[in-house]
């Protein structure tokens, strides 16, 4: 047991090990709820998930939503909704929080971004003023926010970079990884909130090991992995994810940061992950794109103009319950903020309910038919 | 009784007329559902209260909505929504709605409108085609849409315009009421159906009494009072309204379209009015103005950067019982839909709410009380 655990209320309970795969079925536990894993994440970057509120969070099945260290430190401070009684209470979401340490953000939003040892400077999008992330201000920030896990500041190297640029990457990854424990412990009061590593490792096997082994060693409850939602080809990435796998122990949870669509999910959690967020439904939803089992639907096509049925016939969301695909259509071309709305509960809805039924297939034995059975309609679930 | 009444469902009960205004309180009486009046409803613009579910209407405490027939008829169009079963399915909206003739859109929103006896030419603001409305027509338009509370075509002269151009405009007003009447009863087939009568006469005493006595020899089941939403001053705007409400029969409703805030609700409702259409509450709600008994609350401003509390301590809404003030100015800041979403469910409560106030107050025999307890409070409710 890391850390972590003996000190706060987290546990992860692993129910059921496929036969077949790495598939695995469990439960995190924490005093704000617990969260059957594989678990699809909502991402409510500025304290948020776009167009919904918790009510239509949870009507559409969510256990566990992500927010943003990097937006809500810029705005509106950490201090404000620390003064506020943190960020469950400041949004009204009693359930579970994740949030990332803004690593990822500070190197793909941000302006003049300057590493050195001790963090990373960069620009506010915001006000362009100059800010700086260290291990120990990431830990800060998310001690503020209260969320229920928090990351620690990592690299994430841009795809493509050198096997030396990696390598010294990750380095500096482990090294932060190490003063965000530090800082973590030093400020343990109580607290209901655990720390992750992120093994990171580029494209790079040898490296994706070491990562994997360094971040292991530090005996955290759970374990993040980075640096493969960038676009490279798939069975590469698999074949990263797999190596990184075999490394993290069997009884923490696994989270794979930023991806990714519902075929991804299957073939990730076919190699053991546990946890995942994408901003994919959201953002899609927004933009017309609605998941359905048999492919994205794209509401604005003309054919949907007096279309009576819902979404998708076997849906049981809100939207599905209430609403044509021509009521949709009309929505979206009128430039309708209930356009967004309807959308997103759809969105959301399906991803919860698509790893709903991966859940159920791996407690049937039954992942490897699921797995063939969806693996193709959903290829095509990014297309938006 | 008129000749819808005889036709639909449709009745008007007057239970209280205030001893010393002309306030009074009454039901209209729909197969979709009774309405207590005096009314406030929210405007439904393109088949959606901007940012609100159905649901989130109800919640909010509202009795009927409105909806226009000149962005409807734009788009989707109303052969696609009667194809779809009329607008209350469209839109899964159950209780009653009134619809708009679209004529006071096709003045203020449409380019190159040439009115002749027959009707009104304009150019769609969507694609630039020419499109006509006539009596005939906008009565077919609403048919298919399936309102409960239709209105004719009108003229709405633009403010300011002489005594001779305003009485010319009445004329065509009756003589277009009058073919609105007779399509209406020509193709009159059980559905659950009204027209109204809409008075107009600018802001000449004897063209508004020309008007109304015009309006009501032609026995409708309910009375429009128009043109009185344009910018005039106050006093004579309720001399208009006043001289209106005086011909206007007692035992039918009366509806003063486009008019406004709550100070002005008071004024108009002591003058005999029962039903009132606004875009303010929501509009400005997507602004941060939002409504309190105090007046307007600009949640833009620095002071609420961390307070802790609800719009108004004293309201019963979703976001006053969820939400701080601080979070409101975050969303706000951060341009998210939640944003117009909360603000326009606290809106659209507050003005359903003061109208329920206003309603127990003349049950109460405390109109004045009411009165002038709120006036004051209220006179800067339109400052967004």
């Amino acid at each position: 047991m890391g850390q972590s655990q003996k000190e706060s209320m987290f546990e992860f309970i692993l129910f059921k090990q496929d036969k077949n795969t790495g598939a695995r079925r469990g439960r995190i536990v924490t005093l704000r709820g617990a969260i059957e894993t594989p678990v699809f994440m909502p991402v409510g970057t500025q304290g948020t998930v776009k167009a919904m509120t918790p009510e239509d969070l949870i009507d559409a099945g969510s256990q566990i939503i992500l927010a943003n260290t990097f937006h809500l430190h810029l705005r509106p401070g950490e201090e404000v909704i620390a003064s506020l009684g943190g960020l469950h209470k400041f949004m009204h979401w009693e359930r579970p929080i994740l949030t990332d340490s803004g690593g990822f953000q500070v190197f793909s939003l941000s302006e003049l971004n300057k590493i050195t040892p001790e963090g990373v400077e960069f620009k506010s999008p915001i006000d362009g003023s100059l800010r700086f992330f260290s291990p120990e201000k990431v830990i800060g920030i998310q001690r503020n926010l209260g969320s229920d896990i928090m990351m620690p500041l990592d690299e994430c190297p841009p795809p493509g970079v050198s096997w030396e640029y990696t390598k010294d990457s990750l380095e500096l990854t482990l090294r932060w990884l190490k003063r965000c424990k530090e800082e973590f412990q030093k400020t343990q009061r109580g607290q209901n909130q655990v720390l992750f590593g992120i093994a990171q490792g580029g494209f790079y096997e040898d490296l994706r090991r070491a990562s994997a082994e360094g971040t292991v060693a530090l005996d955290l409850p759970g374990y993040s992995i980075g640096g493969l939602s960038v676009g490279e080809e798939k069975n590469i990435t698999y074949d990263m994810l797999e190596i990184t796998c075999g490394i993290l122990p069997k009884d923490r949870p696994r989270y794979l940061m930023g991806v990714g669509t519902p075929a991804d999910f299957i073939s990730a959690v076919a190699r053991g992950v546990d946890m995942f967020d994408c901003v994919l439904p959201t953002r899609n939803a927004r933009n017309g794109a609605l998941l359905t089992n048999e492919g994205v639907l794209k509401i604005r096509n003309a054919e949907f103009r007096d279309d009576p049925r819902p979404i998708s016939e076997t849906c049981g969301c809100y939207t599905c319950r209430h609403y044509s695909r021509a009521y949709l259509r009309h929505l979206y071309y009128a430039k309708e903020i209930l356009s967004s709305r309807l959308n997103t509960i759809h969105n959301i809805y399906f991803m919860n309910d698509f790893m709903r039924r991966l859940r159920q297939a791996i407690d049937d034995d039954k992942f490897d038919e699921f797995r063939s059975a969806n693996e193709q309609s959903m290829a095509n679930g990014s297309d938006a």
